[in-house]
């Protein structure tokens, strides 16, 4: 170490590090240097040694040490509700199973307990940051902020009472308590959460234009998730959802758009030229039947393209790695052409697009000086990974999420030699088993 | 334990026991007694413990115990060309980088070497029977005998000359002589594994049709795996493939067609009438582009559909557990029904109907009196299948093959708590690392 080296937190060591900015780029033997919880610096190891003088250490030979993982829509306490009920036509599996399950259980407790379970497989797997979509946001964000985790809340609104808020004024009225809650907050941030614009009416879409405008944030939108939904909006509106979501000024880069298996040349177009975010949810798409998202079309016209598990009532994990392959291999066989959405991009889409769609993308995505270090560590050598020709191939293509060794948000190890840190897996096991209990009992 | 009680190898007590067949049953609290590498009988645990004096005895109580995946289409020597080249058209992929790769080190050092690394990692995913199509099926077969693993190894025939053979009586040749080496092995068992239509005469397809009826073994065919090929044939012969085939007498119950994503109502009646079994290998499927594989309509037809990785230069792993889940949640799509082919018939497709495809049904592929003992156990307590309310939907939908924890083939345990059984995983990897150095050095 040289007498003038910095003072730095942290440095990790890594075989290699793959930053995703820029792009398809993977850096041999490289250090990533980190104080207050910011990224310092990306340089080779020998150069990080010199230069700096790190209280923390952490070396990872057989690492690549990649963006945390952005999960781009999820319902984080639906967690709770993992493989209630499969294999059931769409509307038998929400209106038999999954709503009455919620009706019973939903609030704070629940809501609570399922994102602390929904943080312990995040971690294990990755994900460092989700875009959440669920009631009781107030209790969602300030379990994400107690548990250290990124996340944007979404402030739901939707057009009949729910145990979150009976009237339209009440959902604005919450959704204004819980974004002022967290203003300012260094990792909790918030969205407009409208459910889907067959549950939500004009009136509410131009309120959440307006207020989305003033308070900077996202729209997060379930939108063209079946070619049902788009059907049934052109016979009450004569419009397709998109449409009408054009004329009410709703198609803008805030709008995070998720799921769009029904997409027309023009409104891939209109996406690309509004700044639009798309969240693609493979996995998901293909469990319940909904459609086939042309990802790569999106792609090549400039979309911004992000990834999402959706709720693990759904999917039914929350395994972004996985949610990686399957839309590498899926675009290839919806695009016919096993040269699309390549491996390189796949992991674009899981970190920096998600961040830009969520509006951090000058904080994370990206393993660049100047952004937050939220990275994760996925182990090689195992023999699943080996041999070890291509490290974007290995990742998107072979790896399992269980080979996500360390993890850190903000510069804070959170998972260190796949333990948890901060979060008591039995504890959190103890309280999915009582839940357990208590959903099988009346379901 | 009583004093008329039984002696016997081996008695495994699980939390839960899914025998396959009976089909979509889960025996909670259940033992499998197995002496002399077979199944003796499954009961309950107290049935058992009163029963049976087992020389060895395992308890798995937090696990469901199934059958051992059954890989019924794959490439195993391959695995060291793992992500050799990706996300490349398909002529580009195979004619500049993996037949050139091929060329330079095919052999029986490489398909030895491919093949233990290929164990180790099936034996690590649950699987414990490869249906296997590579050259050197003389030494394939002994590797596999060597190390314990179930396989029935693909004698190849091609129109070209090849590193295995020169002409086409050489082919025949060298098959008759493989056939006759592992003649009333316990483990590993041959079948005829012609290429593919557009690579196989009329003239081969004749002797194999003969030959496969004298020696009793099944037929292993790359079939309409993509549009193109049928259409060259189609140009060639005027018929699709399977129309050829049908003319030359090889559909009937030995054939093992795999992929099949072309294929026409009239061609699925025909499979289900002849007792065709159908291997889809979706995430080959998918990540080459070749198409989408009906996987609903042949199970509704019934075709007896099992399930394969294809080799890791494509897919890339030999992951059976994702395969399962891929299998189910991409049928449903491409049926556009959630309901279809539920999380029981995906397990089955993955065991039994493996089983059935290679001839081996009255041997393996359930958990039954009478079968062997190859035997997976998947420990169901982490994070990530908890809660826990129906074990099929959580071993198809949401478990992780590094949650296979034990793995039994003949009643020999070959893998414990994770750790491999006569194969040294260092030794393994450092093999897997020579190769990759000698390919990276010209490729």
């Amino acid at each position: 170490m040289s007498p003038a080296a910095i003072e730095i937190d942290l440095l990790i060591e890594a075989r290699w590090v793959v930053p995703v900015e820029p792009h398809a780029v993977v850096l041999d033997n490289h250090a990533v240097a980190i104080d207050g919880g910011r990224i310092e610096a990306v340089l080779p190891i020998a150069e990080a040694r010199a230069a700096y003088a790190p209280r923390e250490r952490v070396e990872l030979g057989e690492h690549a040490l990649i963006p945390g993982l952005v999960n781009s829509h999820t319902h984080n306490p639906m967690t709770l509700l993992r493989g209630l009920a499969d294999d059931l036509p769409l509307m038998t599996w929400l209106q038999q199973h999954i709503w009455p399950a919620e009706a019973k259980v939903i609030g704070p407790e629940f809501v609570r307990d399922g994102v602390e379970l929904a943080v312990a497989e995040m971690l294990r797997g990755g994900t460092t940051c989700a875009n959440e979509n669920y009631f009781f946001p107030d209790v969602i964000g300030a379990t994400y902020r107690r548990l250290g985790f990124r996340a944007v809340v979404g402030l739901p609104v939707i057009e009949f009472p729910t145990a979150w808020a009976k009237s339209q004024d009440e959902y604005f009225e919450r959704a204004g308590e819980v974004h002022d809650s967290f203003r300012g907050d260094g990792l909790v941030g918030t969205a407009f959460a409208p459910h889907a614009p067959y549950t939500v009416s004009d009136d509410s879409f131009e309120r959440i234009r307006v207020l989305a405008d003033q308070l900077d944030i996202p729209v997060h939108l379930h939108l063209h998730e079946t070619a049902t939904e788009v059907e049934e909006e052109k016979k009450k509106s004569g419009l397709r959802p998109f449409q009408r979501l054009q004329k009410l000024g709703l198609v803008n880069d805030r709008l995070i758009a998720v799921h769009m298996t029904q997409v027309t040349e023009g409104e891939i177009a209109a996406c690309a030229e509004a700044g639009v975010s798309v969240v693609h949810c493979p996995e998901s798409n293909l469990k319940l039947a909904s459609g086939f998202c042309p990802a790569e079309k999106l792609r090549r016209a400039g979309v911004n393209l992000a990834l999402g598990t959706d709720g693990c009532a759904s999917n039914n994990d929350l395994d972004m790695v996985s949610e990686i392959r399957t839309a590498a291999i899926l675009a290839k066989a919806v695009a016919g052409d096993a040269a699309a959405f390549d491996a390189a991009y796949a992991l674009r889409a899981a970190t920096l697009n998600g961040a830009r769609a969520i509006g951090l993308e000058d904080r994370i995505g990206s393993i660049e000086p100047g952004k937050q270090a939220d990275l994760a560590a996925v182990r090689l050598t195992d023999i699943e990974t080996q041999p070890l020709f291509h490290i974007a191939s290995q990742l998107a293509y072979a790896a399992g999420r269980h080979q996500v060794t360390d993890v850190w948000i903000a510069g804070r190890r959170k998972l260190a030699a796949r333990e948890l840190i901060g979060l008591d897996p039995t504890e959190v096991l103890a309280k999915a088993h009582a839940w357990r209990e208590r959903i099988a009992a009346f379901s």
